[in-house]
C-alpha cells in the first residue's frame, strides 16, 4: 500500500478520533487492521494513538509485516502472550490512561482486556467501517481488477461444464483458474444444479450435471486484498421456457434496482425497484437483502435491504443480487458489483456476460 | 447427525446450564450451532431451553436446515429481522425471563441483543467449547476421515510439482483433489517454496519452484463439518545438507512432543519436550504454539503451548507442530493430528508419509 494513501486514511481516523474525544482507539477487526497498516496477515490488531499507529503481531507474521506495513511500529508478541496482554504492555509503554477499542471485538475478549489494561477501557461501534464505505480510486481499481479476474475464470472453466462433472469439482476447477489469475477465492464458491440452486447459500456436493441441467455460480476473486462477487445462472442445452421466464424477471428485476441507483437516492427504493417487478410477475419475492456493501470484506457496509435509512453515497461499492427460488425446482440469482457515482453508477463486472453460455 | 448424538450432546450441556443455574442459552458461535442441532450453514443461531432446542435462520438456509437438523425447531426470521431481534421474540413467545449468551458473541451484538430483549441478560465463557473438546467415536471417525482425503489429496497431487508451477497454482491443484474426493479445504492452504517457507503464515503467491527448491504445504480437508490439518515440508532435486539437518531435528522435535503424549500428562511438558530437542541442536525456537486442538474448528481447544495449566484427555485430538525458520534461508514444519488415549496415543494422519517424495 502507498504510504500516502495510508497517511489519508489516518488523518481521516484521527478527525473522527477527536470528534469523539478518544485517545487511542484498538483495532481488532481484521479488515479495519489492513485498512489502517496495509498488513494482510491474520491474528493481530493495531493501536491508533495521537501520534502514531502500531501493529502488534506475533513471529508468524513478522516478515510479512515488515513487507506489506507502512507508516506504522510492528511489535511483534510472544506465542505466551496474548494480544491483550501485547496491547496493556504497549499502553503502559506509553502511559495511556484511556483508550477505546472497537465494538466489533468479542465480549470475552472486551472482558479479557478490562481485566488486564490499566487504562479505562471504552468501546466505540466501528468508526472505521463507515470511512471504509467510500472508495478511494486505489479501492475502486483492485475492485474492478477483482471482478476482471472473475470474468477470466469463469470464462476458463465453461470448457469443463460437461455432463458428469460435479458442483464441488467445478467449484474448484474454477477456484484453480482464479489462482492461475494471480488472485485468491474471495469467499467459498457456490455452485448448484438443477434445483440446489433454490437454495441461496447451497454449498456444492456431489450432485453430477446432466444434459439439459440448470447452473448457478456464486464466486469472486480477491486481488490486493479486495473482493469482487458475481452470480450468474445459465443451462447445458437446452432450459425450459419456465427457466427462461424466470430468468427473463429476475434479470429485469437487476435492471430496475440498477437503474434506481445514483449517490443520493434512499436504498430502501432500490431494494423496492428490484423486489416490484418480481412481485408483478408474481413469482415470490427472494428473502434476502437485494445487495451490499463490498471491498475488503465480502459484505459490509452498506446493505440494500426494506429497512435501510440510508442513502446511497459516492464511492460506495454494492452488489444487486435479486433472485427468484423455488424449492425443489429451480434458483436464479444475478449479481453484479457496482460503483455509485454523482450522475448513476458504474457496472465493475461488465466484462463478465449475463448469459456466459448461449443457451440461456 | 444421528439423533442419539445430538441427544447426548443437549444432555450434557443441559447438565452444565443446570450446574451454573442458566435457563436458557443462545448459542451464537457457528461452531457450536452446529454441534447442537447438526445445521452446517451460517448465519444462525441456537437457543437451548429446558425443554427445547431452536435453531433461527433466515431463508437463505431454510431448506438446509429441514435436511440437516435433528431434534430442534427451526424458526426462519425474515431479511429485515435482525437475529437479536428473532432470539427477542423467541424469548417473549416462551416468556423467559432470564437467558445467558455465550460470550463469543460481539460486544456489538451483545449490545443490541440487551437492548432488545426483555428477559435478564447474563454472558457465559463458552460451555460448549469445553464439552467440544473431548471427541465422541463419529467425531474421530469423521476426523480420521479428513486425514485420509487429505493424504490422497496430496498424492495425487504430486505429479503437479514440477518447475514452473506456482505456489498458488499448486494450492489451486491440491484444493482441487480435496474436493475431487468429496470434501472441502478445512483452512486456506499454505504453500511455501524456498526461503518464503521462513513465514509459518506464508500466503501462497506469484513464486514458481524451481529444481532442488524445497517446498512447505499446510493443507487440510473438511469431511463431515471435520478438520484434518497436515504440513509437510520436501524438496524436489537435491536439498542441501543444511535442509536435510533441519528437517531432522525438526522431524525428532516432533518424535519427542509425540512420545510424551497421553492422557493426564501436562501440556507445557509436551509443548517442552519439542522446543528442548531444538533448542539443543542450536536452532531458533519457533515463536507459535507447538499445537491446537481440531474438530469442527481449525483452531480449537486444547492449545498446546508453553504456558498452558491444563492436562491432556482421552478424547482430544491435537495437532503436533514444531519448526525451524530461518528468515531468508528456509523454514521446516511437520503437522500430524493426534488422538490422546488413555495409554498414549494415535497418530490419525498415519496415511500420509513425512516424506511425500523420497528425495527429502
Amino acid at each position: 500500500m502507498k504510504e500516502e494513501i495510508v497517511k489519508k486514511r489516518i488523518k481521516a481516523i484521527r478527525h473522527q478520533l477527536k470528534k469523539k474525544r478518544i485517545n487511542c482507539l484498538i483495532v481488532t477487526n481484521p479488515a479495519h487492521v489492513t485498512y489502517t497498516t496495509g498488513f494482510m496477515g491474520a491474528d493481530s490488531w493495531a493501536v491508533i494513538t495521537k501520534g502514531q499507529t502500531f501493529l502488534l503481531t506475533d513471529s508468524r507474521y513478522t516478515e510479512q509485516a515488515k513487507r506489506e506495513c507502512v507508516g506504522c511500529r510492528i511489535l511483534e508478541r510472544a506465542d505466551s502472550e496474548s494480544l491483550a496482554k501485547a496491547a496493556a504492555n504497549l499502553l503502559k509503554a506509553h502511559s495511556i490512561r484511556a483508550a477505546t477499542v472497537e465494538k466489533s471485538i468479542s465480549l470475552a475478549g472486551f472482558e479479557a482486556l478490562k481485566k488486564i489494561v490499566r487504562a479505562r477501557l471504552k468501546s466505540e461501534a466501528d468508526i472505521i467501517e463507515s470511512l471504509r464505505c467510500n472508495k478511494d480510486s486505489s479501492e475502486i481499481a483492485a475492485i474492478r481488477s477483482a471482478a476482471s479476474i472473475a470474468a477470466r475464470a469463469l470464462n476458463q472453466t465453461l470448457q469443463y461444464i460437461k455432463p458428469g462433472i460435479t458442483e464441488s469439482e467445478l467449484a474448484g476447477m474454477l477456484n484453480l483458474q482464479i489462482r492461475k489469475l494471480g488472485a485468491t477465492i474471495s469467499f467459498d464458491t457456490i455452485v448448484a444444479f438443477g434445483p440446489n440452486a433454490s437454495r441461496p447459500h447451497h454449498q456444492p456436493g456431489k450432485r453430477k450435471l446432466k444434459q439439459n441441467d440448470t447452473i448457478l455460480i456464486d464466486f469472486g476473486a480477491r486481488y490486493k486484498g479486495y473482493c469482487s462477487d458475481i452470480t450468474r445462472c445459465f443451462a447445458i442445452g437446452r432450459p425450459t421456457a419456465f427457466y427462461k421466464k424466470v430468468y427473463d424477471v429476475v434479470e429485469q428485476a437487476q435492471a430496475a434496482a440498477i437503474k434506481m441507483i445514483r449517490a443520493g437516492v434512499k436504498i430502501e427504493q432500490v431494494d423496492a425497484a428490484a423486489r416490484e417487478v418480481i412481485r408483478k410477475n408474481s413469482f415470490p419475492v427472494y428473502g434476502h437483502g437485494t445487495g451490499h456493501g463490498l471491498g475488503l470484506e465480502i459484505h459490509e457496509l452498506p446493505y440494500i435491504k426494506s429497512k435501510s435509512k440510508d442513502k446511497l453515497e459516492v464511492g460506495q461499492v454494492i452488489t444487486i443480487e435479486p433472485g427468484i427460488y423455488i424449492p425443489g425446482k429451480l434458483g436464479v440469482r444475478i449479481e453484479d458489483d457496482i460503483l455509485v457515482t454523482e450522475t448513476g453508477c458504474r457496472i465493475l463486472t461488465h466484462k463478465c456476460p449475463h448469459r456466459p453460455l448461449l443457451a440461456t
